[in-house]
C-alpha cells in the first residue's frame, strides 16, 4: 500500500497520491502533474482514478493533464456542472486500487455538489477520508460561493454532512483534507501535519455546536473571496491540456526597465521586506514568496504580464506558484537581481523603515496629531492581538480595493507608521502607498509582535 | 509544527523526527542519523530530545552519535538496565518542543521497560503515540525476551499496557509503531501506512480479547530469534559513537577470489535469484537485497567479513542496512558484477531452474519417490497458503541453523525441488545446500503462487 | 563563463551548454530538453542560440522544442536542405555570447554542409572548437551517407576540413565532439573525456596521413548504417516539437502477456545476460540496457509498439534512450519484473549457459563436427582479439538481418556455441535464433574474454 | 576514464578525482570529502593515491581524512617538509591508474617543493597537467612565502618551471590548475573553465617573457597575506583526521543576543548588502556569503566563536567554507533570520544606503569639503576602473588591519560615501566604522560601476 500527501506550499494545497499493488488514484491533483508521475514511477503503478472533491476555485486543476498522460478517468464530485472533461463519480461504486478500494461520500456544504472519498482497507472499513474543501484540521470550508442570501441553507447541508455522515464514521478515521494552515480556504486552519475524525471532534470549533440552528447561525462569517476564484472556476470547467511549467528568462537591467514601462506589466518584488525597502525597482509591488499565493489573487488579474523580482536566483517557486493559480504570463525576473539594477544606475526607491526602539523613541515626545498609525490587519487578527488605540485602520485587501479612496483619506503630512504582526504586509501596503503620498511613509519592522514585546509607551488594547 | 517518518528499509524500522518552532525530538534514531540533521536543517530546529522507546535488539541505536553531534538530551525506557550514556525518562514530565510536549507513558510488555510516549498538541491533549515495540498496525511485539518461563508474566503486562493503557486515550489518537511489513520484530504486521487507535481496535487481532486471561494463553507463540540479536542488546547498552557509512572499495575478480577464499570471509549474493542461478561465486550465500534484513542475522554472525556481489553497482542500501544491523567489515564487492568474473574466467557454479509448467511436465510421469520436494516455508504460511502433499519440510531457518544434519537426511540422488512462496528463499537454501548434496538441485521460479495459479496435477492442499 | 557537456548514456552524444554572463548557446541539443532549461536557470542565462554541426541521423534533434520554450534562434549548418524550421548560419559572423562570441567553419566531410563552430574567448581567440560529426577523440565521422561511389570525393572534403581548417586553429584549441566511445557513428572512438587538436594530432590515427590521397584511400571502410538512420534524417528536417518524455505503464503480468502477443508489439529485455538466461518471455529480444542504443537502431522499426522487462524498477534510462532515438510507442513495462511473471505461472524461456571451464571441459573430447561455435563478432573485432579457427562466423547486425537465410544455415542437430567479447551480444544472438533452431543453443558467459584468460585446449589464432 | 573537477565554491579551489577501470587519484583534496567518496562509489573505483601538489596556506588538506577511509597512498610534494602522515611523491615513477599513469614533475616556484602532476594517456603520452598553485589560467602562484627578500629567487624557479619544464610538454596539453578566478592565491586569475598550454602561452601575461631576468623583475608584486594563512600551514603539516561537517544549530533571538554578548563571539552576516543596511544584529561584521572566503581569513582568527546570520535558511553553503578553512567553531544562525529577531523586540542598528542618483543630487550644490569619500578599493582596481579625485583610499583590508587608527583619520562631522566597485565591499567597511563615528556613514548602492553608467558630474578619472 502506498500513500503520499503532496503539499504544495503558497497555496498550501494538499493533493494524494494513494494505491495498493499496481493501482493509484489522485485526489484533486494540481497543474504541475510531474510529482504523480513520479510517484507512480517508483511505486510501478498506474493512475487509475483521478477524484476531484469539488470544482476549485483557488488554483488550476490538473486532472485532464494527468489523465491525457496516464489514461486514468476523471471522475467528478460537482456533477451538475457542465464539465468539458471526465465523468461524475457513481454513487454505490466502490473503486478498486489492488486490495483496498475507494467510495463517494456525498458531503455538500462548501460547493453543492462536494464530495469526500473514503478509502476503505484489506478488510473493507473506512481508513482514511478525502474531505476536500468541506472539513480541515480546526476548520470547515467555505460556504459563500452561492451568494450572501444562500449561507444558511448551505450551512445546513455543511452541518448535516459534517455531523450525519463524516463523523459518523467513527473516531480512528483519518482525515485528509486539500487545505493546511495559510490557505485562502479556510482562515483557522490549524498547522496540524495530521488528523482524524476523534481529533476534529475534541478541537474543532465547528464540531462542537449542540444543534443545526447554532452551527448554522455561528459558522456564517466569512472573508471576502480574491478576484481570481472566477477565473479558477472558469478554467476548472475545461480544465486546461497538459503544459510544461514556465520557462522564465533573467533580464538585464535594460530590458527589464523598458519591460517595466510598458502599460500590462507588473512587478513583483519576492525578497525579504529588509531589502525591499533598501531599493527596489520603482513600481514594484512586495509580495515576499510567503505571502504572494495568499495576496496576488486579490491584487493582481489573471492575465497581466509579470516581472519578478527575486534575490538574484531563479525563483522556481514563485514561478511554480503562479502557474498553479493561472498566471500564464511570466515574462521575465531580473538578472542578478537589484545588485545588478543598482549598478546599471537605475532609478530605484526605498521605504524608510524604524525598529520598535527608533518608533517608541520617536513617539515618545510627540503628539498624536504629528504622526499616523495605519492598522492593515483583519478584523479577526485585531481581535486576537489587540488594538491599536487610535490608529487609522484599513485592512490590506481592502487598501488595494479601493486605493484611490484611500489615499485621498491618508493624505496629509504627517509621518505614516503601518503596522501589521511582523511588517511583512506592512512592507506590501508601503508598496501600495509610498510614491503616491507626500507623507514620509514607514514600516516597522516587527511589526505588532515587536511591539507586544517592547517597552513602548504607547500600549495595545486587548 | 513538524513531522516526519523515517523509514529504513529491509529491517522496516520507522524512527520519527518531530517538533515545533526551532525545537525537535526523535524517537529511536537508527544508526546513520544524517536523515535527522537534515530534517533539522530544513526545518531550522536543534534537536533537544531524544526518546527510546526500549532496548532494541535488532539494530544498533544511534542515540549516542546523534546526541554527540546536537547535544541532545537522551532519555531511556529501560531504567533499570545498566546504560553507559544517557539517563532515564522522567514519569510525570511534559518534555516541551515548542508548543507541543511529549509525555513518556510505561507500557511493559515487550520489555519491562517498554516506554510509549504521547504527543500532545497544542490544547494539551494526546494527538499521536508512539508505540515502539509494543503496538504494531496488526500485530504487538515479541514476549519472549525473558525466557519461555516468563512468557505469560510478560504477555499480561503486554495485555494491561495495551487495554488499560493505550487502547483508553481514544479512538482519534494516531499510533506510530517503530516497525512495518517485514520486520524480524512482528510477523504479522500490516502493509498500513497510518493508523490509529480506533482502527486497531477494528482491525489488529490482539486487540480482540475480552479477558486477559484469553489474551495471555494465545499470543504466548513466537519465531526463534536471530543470532544477532545478543550482539545488538550488548551494543546498545553502550551505544556506539558517530560513526560513518563505511565506503566499501570495488575489487577486481583477482583481489575478490583471494579474499573469497579466506576463513573469516563470507560471500553474500544480492542480485535476483535467477542471475544467481545462472552463474555465481561458488561459496557465495545467496540473499536477494530484499530478504537479505531478515536473514542476515540468523546466518551470519556480526564480526564476519563480508564480501557482496550485487548487479555490478555499487550496493549502498545493503550496505546501509549491514551498517545498521551492526556489521562492521564489509570488505569489499565485486566490480562490475558477475560479468567482470566471467571475463575473468573465474570459476563460477549455477542452480538449475525450472519454470512451473517445466516442474509439473517432470512429475507428470514419475512417481513420488523419483523426485523429492523440500518445502522451505514456515509454519503460519503453510497454515495460510496450503500444504505439499509429501514434500520434506524444513523451514529454511532451521535448515541454515542444523545444516549438516539436514544434509544427510536429504542426500539422495533422487531431483530436489526447493519451494517457498516465490523462489527467493529457495534460492538461498539452494545456496546452501547445492555445492554439498550429490542429488541435483532444482529451484522451481514463482514458488508456491506460481504452483496455486497452474494447472499442476499435483495439488496444493488447503 | 560557463560550459557543462551534456552526455547523454547509450548514444554516446554530447551537446553542449555554454555561455558568459546571461547569454547561452547550445550545441546540437537532444530531444529532452529539460537539462538546458536547468543549467540556463542555474546560471540566470537565456539561450540566445542553438547551433546544429549537421542534420543529425542517430538521434531526434532538440532545436525546436528547444527554441519553442525558450525563443532561441536556431542555426542550421547544412544550409542546402530543407528545413521546416531554422534558418542558416552566416558565415562571417560572430554569435556574441556575453564577453565570449560564436563563429561558424564549413568543415564538410561527415556531410557537405557540416559545420564546426569555433568558440572566441575574451580576447577574440580560438578557444574550442565544436566538430560535430566531423573529428572525435581518435576517429572521424562516416562518409559514407551519400552512397558508396561518392565515399572518395566526401573523404577528400574530410581531409581538408580536418587539415587545412581545424588542425591550422593551432594545438591549444579545446576539440569538443558530438560523441564518445561507444556511438554508432564513429567506431573507434576513444574513451578519452576531454581533447585538445595538440593531443589528435599525436594520437587520432586519422590525423597522420602524409598526403590527402593516402587518406582518401584508407578512411572508406565503413560499418552499414542502422535502418532507422532513415526515419531520424526525415523527422530531423521538421524537427519535432516539444513533447514530454513518455510516462510508461507497469503492466501486470496477464495485461503484458496479451499485448505481447499482438503482432506489432516486441518484447525487449534489458536485464543481465544471466538473468535473461534462467527465465525470459519468450518472445523476448536481449538487448541488455548498456548495449540497447548500439543495435535496436538495426533491429526494430521506430514505429514498433515495445513492451521492456526490466528487473522491476521503473526504466528510466531505456525509456530517456527510445525517446531520444524516435521511439514514440512505449507500451508499458512488466510489473516487479519477471519475478511477478513466474508467480503469475505465465510460460518462460530459457538459454542455457556455460562457463568458460564449463565450455573447454565439454569440447576436450568431443569432435569439431560434434558441436558448433558461433562467432557473432565484428571484422574489427577478430582482427585485434583474434579469431576462432573453425567457428561460423556471423555478426550480429548480419545475423539480424537476414535471419532466416542464416537459420538454414545453422540447422543441425548440433550444440552451438554463441561468442562474443563479454557474453552479452551472444545472448542477444540466442534470443533470435534458440527457440528456432532444434539444436541445444548455448552462451558462454564470459566470452572470448573468459576465453582468452582460461587454459582452454582449443586456443584463439592471432 | 573518468575525470571529475571538483569545485568548492568561495575558496575557488579545484581538486581533481581521476582515474581508468577500477583504480582512481585524487590531486589536493578538500576537507570535506564525501564528493570523493561519492564519485568512487559511482565509477566503482578504489582511491589508490592522494597527490599534493605542495603544502597548501588557503584550506585544510582532506589527504588524511581520505586516506584514513579508502587505505589510499597519500604523495606529498614538498617532501623537505616535516609532515606527520603520508610519504614523498618518486620522481621517476609512473603512479598506475588502470591504463592511465600519473607522473611526478617538480615545479618550485610557489613553494620550493611544489609539484605539477603529469596524467599521461593509454600510449603514455603527457594529456594533462595538474599545476597546483604553480600555474592558473592568465596567472601565475604567489611567491612570497619565503620572505620579501627571498622573492627575486623563487621568481628565478618559477621561471624555470613555466618556461622550461611545463610549457615545453605542448600545447595541446590541457592544464588543471588548483584555483579559479575569485582565489586568495592569485588575484588575475581568469574565469576560464578550461585551458591548455596553448592558450596559456598566447594569453596569459606571465607567459609572455623574453627573458628570465625580465620575468623575476615583475612577477614580484603581491598583495598581502591573510592571517589565517598560517594557521593552514600548521594545519596542514599534520593533515586533522576525519570529521564531519558541523551541524550547526538554529538559535532564537534570545539565546542568540547572549551568545553575541560574549567576547569570544563574532556575529557574521552573510546576507545582502541590501538587507544588512535596513536592519541588522548591532555587533554584526557584513560579509555576504559570495566575498566571505576572500576576506575572513584577514578579519578573523580561525579560533573564534561564530555566529551566523542569514536569509533564515540553514547557511549549508557558508558553514561548508568555514570548516574548508579551519574555522572549528560555529555556534549557531539566526532562528528564521532577522525577521525573528525584528519580531522579539530586539534591538538593531542600519546603514544609510543611497542609490546613485540620490548621491549625485546630494553632492550637486556642495563643497568637496561638506562630505567625505571613501574609496576602498585595491591598488590595482583603481588602476583598472579609475579614480575617484578627492577621495580618502583606504583598501579593505588596511582599514581592517589598522581600525582604530583610521577610525582617528576618518573622524569629523561629514556624511562618508564609501565606494568599492558594487557596494557590497562598501557595506563591509561600513560594518566596520558605521558605529564608531559620529559622521553618518552612507554606500552608494552599485558602487563605482553605477557611478561610472551614471551622469554624475563628477567625474571618474582614468
Amino acid at each position: 500500500m502506498f500513500y503520499k500527501k503532496i503539499k504544495s506550499k503558497g497555496l498550501a494545497h494538499f493533493s494524494y497520491f494513494i494505491g495498493d499493488e499496481n493501482e493509484a488514484a489522485v485526489i484533486d491533483p494540481r497543474r504541475d502533474i510531474d510529482i504523480y508521475l513520479e510517484e507512480a514511477e517508483k511505486e510501478g503503478a498506474e493512475i487509475k482514478y483521478i477524484f476531484e472533491t469539488h470544482r476549485n476555485e483557488d488554483y488550476i486543476i490538473g486532472s485532464k493533464a494527468l489523465a491525457s498522460v496516464t489514461g486514468a478517468e476523471i471522475l467528478h464530485a460537482d456533477g451538475e456542472l457542465d464539465y468539458k472533461y471526465g465523468k461524475e463519480v457513481e454513487q454505490d461504486k466502490k473503486y478498486k486500487l489492488g486490495r483496498l478500494s475507494i467510495e463517494a461520500l456525498h458531503t455538500p456544504g462548501h460547493t453543492k455538489g462536494s464530495h469526500s472519498y473514503i478509502l476503505n482497507d484489506y478488510d473493507d472499513q473506512p481508513w482514511m477520508i478525502f474531505t476536500g474543501d468541506i472539513l480541515f484540521a480546526n476548520d470547515v470550508g467555505r460556504i459563500d460561493f452561492y451568494g450572501e442570501e444562500n449561507i444558511p441553507e448551505i450551512a445546513a447541508l455543511l452541518y448535516d454532512s459534517l455531523y450525519n455522515k463524516i463523523m459518523p464514521l467513527g473516531d480512528g478515521v483519518i482525515v485528509c483534507p486539500a487545505h493546511g494552515a495559510g490557505s485562502v480556504c479556510g482562515s483557522q486552519i490549524a498547522d496540524r501535519e495530521m488528523t482524524t475524525i476523534g481529533i476534529e471532534k475534541k478541537s474543532n470549533p465547528y464540531l462542537q455546536y449542540q444543534s443545526k440552528a447554532e452551527f448554522v447561525s455561528e459558522v456564517g462569517e466569512m472573508e471576502a473571496k480574491p478576484q481570481y476564484f472566477k477565473a479558477m472556476e472558469a478554467a476548472n470547467l475545461a480544465a486546461p491540456a497538459r503544459t510544461d511549467l514556465p520557462f522564465v528568462k533573467a533580464l538585464k537591467a535594460n530590458i527589464f526597465e523598458e519591460k517595466a514601462a510598458q502599460k500590462d506589466h507588473v512587478v513583483i518584488d519576492i525578497r525579504s521586506e529588509s531589502d525591499f525597502a533598501s531599493a527596489h525597482v520603482p513600481s514594484a509591488l512586495f509580495l515576499r514568496d510567503n505571502i504572494l499565493a495568499s495576496f496576488i489573487g486579490w491584487f493582481i488579474a489573471t492575465d497581466k504580464k509579470i516581472l519578478l523580482v527575486s534575490d538574484g536566483s531563479y525563483p522556481e517557486e514563485t514561478i511554480r506558484t503562479l502557474y498553479r493559480m493561472g498566471y500564464e504570463n511570466i515574462e521575465g525576473y531580473l538578472y542578478r537581481g537589484m545588485l545588478s539594477w543598482n549598478m546599471a544606475a537605475k532609478e530605484s526607491s526605498s521605504v524608510t523603515t524604524a525598529n520598535i526602539s527608533g518608533f517608541c523613541d520617536f513617539i515618545k515626545d510627540k503628539n498624536k496629531d504629528q504622526y499616523l498609525l495605519l492598522d492593515i490587519r483583519k478584523e479577526e487578527e485585531k481581535e486576537e492581538e489587540g488594538y491599536l488605540e487610535s490608529a487609522v485602520e484599513i485592512p490590506l485587501n481592502d487598501l488595494q480595493a479601493d486605493l484611490n479612496n484611500y489615499l485621498a483619506k491618508l493624505d496629509s503630512k504627517k509621518d505614516i507608521f503601518i503596522f501589521c504582526g511582523s511588517g511583512i504586509r506592512s512592507m506590501t501596503a508601503a508598496s501600495l502607498i509610498n510614491a503616491k503620498l507626500e507623507a514620509e511613509v514607514k514600516v516597522v519592522l516587527g511589526g505588532l509582535t515587536a511591539w507586544a514585546e517592547s517597552k513602548c509607551i504607547l500600549k495595545i488594547k486587548k
